[in-house]
Formats: C-alpha cells, sequence, structure tokens
C-alpha cells in the first residue's frame, strides 16, 4: 500500500463540511472520494487533518489516502483538478510515508477569522467574512486574544455534543490585526478589514468561532477588557460569545 | 441640482457591463439608475467615468448624478447598499462641484489585470482571474510593457467598431509582477500569480485587454522580444495578441 497526501483548499459555501454525512447537500470529502474513485477505479477513504464544519473554508486542509493504484503523484494531482468541482482545487498530491496520518501526526493547525467592521463589503470579499457593522475595538481584542496564548482548559470555548477526554489545547498563536479592506494599490481604504489568526495544536468543536464571538463581544463593549481572563479562570460559560458565522472561517494550514 | 460623486465596486460576472442597454442581462448602471429611482423617487441618470465591457470587474468605478433631492449622501450611501444585490456596493457618496462630470473630468484611470499562471486556480480567485497553464515568462512580459510607457498612437491595441478621433493615450505606470498566489502567511505559495497593471489618460475600445492579450504571447514565446516596439513602430494589428478574457479585468481607480 501507498500512502499519499493531499493539500486542499475549497469554499466550503455550498457543502456541509468536510466529513460525508447523510444530507442533500455534498460534502468536501465525499465529493472527493467520488473523483477518486472515478480515477483509480477503487474506493479510497481520504482522511482530512480534521472536519470543518458547514460553510467554513479552507486553503490549505491535508489529507492522506491509502492506495494499491501505482497513479504518479503528478497525474493524480492533473486527474483529480480536472474532475472536481470549481469550488475545490488540490494544491498538492505526493507520497508520505506509510505509516502517514493527517490527523493524528498533525502537530497545528492555524485558522483565519475575517470581519468587516464597516458599513459596506465589497462583493469579492462578501462570501469569506462577517460583517459588523458597530464600530469594534480590534486593539482590546487584540490584547485580549493575547491572554488565550499559551496551554489552557479551553473548555469554554468548545460547543457541547463531541465530547473529548482532555480539553486543555495549546495555542501557539493568536492575532488581531486592523487593515485597509482594499489592496494596498488603492487609496482611501478604510482599514474596515480585522483578520484574526489562530494556531493551536488542536481544536475543540467550534472553538475558533466561539473565541472570535467572545472577541467581538469585548470589542464592542459588551463584555469589559479581562473578559478572557475570567473565563479562563472561572470556566464559566456564560461570559462566551455566540458562536461567529462558518463564512468568516478559513483553515490556512496544518503543520506536521 | 445638486451634483454627487459616487464610487463602486461590483462584480461583473453576471452583467452585460456597465452600460444601458437592452438585452436580458442586467447592467450595472441599470441597477443602480433603479435603486436610486427608488430611494429618491425620481429618474436619475448615473454616469460612469466609462463603460466597463461585459464581465469586467470594478473596485473603484467612480459615477456622477445630478439630481433635486436633498437627502444626506451618508443616508443615500446607506439606503443605496441596503438595495442593492451583493455583488454591487457603493463605497462612497459625496458632495461634488456641480459641473463635476465623472468622464469628462477624469485625469486617469487604473487598471488590474490578473492571471494565474499554474496548474491549478483557487476556488476563491476563479472569478477574478485568468489561467494560464504554460509557463510564461514575466520578467520578460515586465520589461516588454515598460515600452508602453508614456504617450503613444495606441490604435494597433484596440478593438475595430468604435472609431474614436484621436487614438493616441498616455500611459503614466505600467507593471508585470509575479507573486505568490497564496496570502503571505502561506508557506509553499507557488508564485503563480501574475498581475499586470496600468495607468493611462485614456483607454480605447478593450485596449487593456488586446495589450494583456499580446503580452501574454511574447511571454508564452510566440513573440519575440521587441514585439511591443515593432507594433508601436510599424502599426501593424497583426502582431497583436488575442483580447483576454473579461473576468481578469478589474477597473482599481479614477483619478480626478
Amino acid at each position: 500500500m501507498r500512502t499519499l497526501k493531499l493539500t486542499i483548499a475549497y469554499d466550503g459555501t455550498r457543502y456541509a463540511g468536510w466529513q460525508v454525512q447523510p444530507g442533500s447537500k455534498p460534502t468536501i470529502q465525499g465529493v472527493l472520494q467520488d473523483a477518486l474513485r472515478r480515477i483509480l477505479g477503487e474506493r479510497v477513504s481520504v482522511l482530512g487533518s480534521g472536519r470543518t464544519d458547514a460553510g467554513v473554508h479552507a486553503v490549505g486542509q491535508v489529507a492522506h489516502l491509502r492506495t494499491r493504484a501505482s497513479m504518479a503523484p503528478e497525474r493524480l494531482f492533473l486527474a483529480l483538478n480536472h474532475l472536481l468541482p470549481p469550488d475545490i482545487a488540490v494544491r498538492d498530491v505526493r507520497e508520505a510515508p506509510e505509516q502517514f496520518h493527517a490527523q493524528f501526526d498533525a502537530v497545528s493547525k492555524r485558522y483565519r477569522y475575517r470581519l468587516v467592521n464597516g458599513p459596506i463589503v465589497l462583493p469579492f470579499e462578501r462570501p469569506y467574512v462577517q460583517q459588523i457593522r458597530a464600530p469594534l475595538n480590534a486593539r482590546l481584542m487584540q490584547r485580549e486574544a493575547a491572554v488565550l496564548r499559551g496551554r489552557h482548559d479551553m473548555a469554554p470555548f468548545q460547543r457541547t455534543g463531541r465530547p473529548v477526554r482532555d480539553t486543555r489545547r495549546t495555542i501557539s498563536d493568536i492575532s488581531v490585526r486592523r487593515q485597509a479592506c482594499l489592496p494596498s494599490d488603492i487609496r482611501g481604504g478604510q482599514g474596515s478589514l480585522i483578520t484574526i489568526e489562530i494556531e493551536a495544536d488542536g481544536f475543540l468543536y467550534m472553538m475558533v468561532r466561539i473565541i472570535v464571538g467572545t472577541l467581538i463581544n469585548i470589542g464592542r463593549g459588551y463584555r469589559p477588557p479581562g473578559t478572557i481572563a475570567r473565563i479562563l479562570r472561572t470556566r464559566d460559560k456564560r461570559l462566551v460569545g455566540p458562536t461567529a458565522p462558518a463564512r468568516g472561517l478559513m483553515l490556512l494550514q496544518v503543520r506536521y
């Protein structure tokens, strides 16, 4: 058996998420497996580094598959991109050590969440951002976010329903930056784009989107500075914000 | 009468271009005028800095309108963005001198054309780029493009059918750059994005897209270095390339 490692980008808008599941909406995993079956002539399981939820995007999702087929990685890469719909692209196919496992071998994952903080969203950004019209204090959000760096019990920042044994996670990097929404070559950019990036050794169910919702509440003044520290100390789930919508979230990269 | 200046962004994919015309596809101008009539209760003409063709995008199109209505610009801005479809956004509405004319007062316009030079296009980029799989020599394209800087008779670079008296235009800036396609925070970016930007005091019909098509032919090796100079010298239309597709083109900015 050979093991192949795939790097995949997708626009999650019209999908029920990564993982194959019953229902009328397609899934990324399902579409990939169908394409691989047509190309390789055998059933293949594609295992991702983790699930992304319905509507979440990825530019660097990683998955592995095991196959007896002898097709060269470069040929499989071309055949897959030929068959896949325009909202899924395979960026890379390469041989991996036979035991490589996209989920268990992942060292960290990096996510990005984008907010447009202003009255208008550029048409090109619309499927990939959440719009917040009321002013957000991005500097305060950055200071609060920084408190999450390090190893913490992140249980307050998970949605219940998928119990895990150990809810501690190590956040190696987290940042909140305000930028111009328009390309830098345009003058008069309004600085209305707020980008939140989080890298961690693992994520609990809905963790990024609940962190983002909590930071938004703080940035709007609904919750005072110090809220993140208080959540980590008290584990009081009532202090966290609502789950931010999927469209603003993108899986950037998985490290091994 | 008051004159208002609008700055408009749009995804041109599903439009027959800027200008109102008979046909089943909507136009940007038509959709704007319909929205303004609903808001202001009177027929209003919206005059753009120039037409953009079917499928061409804009992030900084400028237009003016004259009205007797007394609505404040900020209110009109909000009302317009509320009514407009998600693929059109009004970025700015402001009072202008009564005689301001978006077309005649324009000093220069800046366009961008984007090529993905590689086997895959990210799903998020697809509506906004042309894909060229064969290798392009972007440095050669840059050197050739630089020859266009200055004032030249650009007649070879226009599509016939819209005769103009004076076909000379001054290109104040032109550049061809190769960049990573992925955000800079991602490692392993393939440098497959080629961006061509052109600023000029005016553009002939299809001029940008014919310049781009010509540069692509040179970058692929179909035409030798020196082709641009030869076209300017001989005005031989047979040396120019095909018109590049609309989807890669975006009107960035209009200066006054």
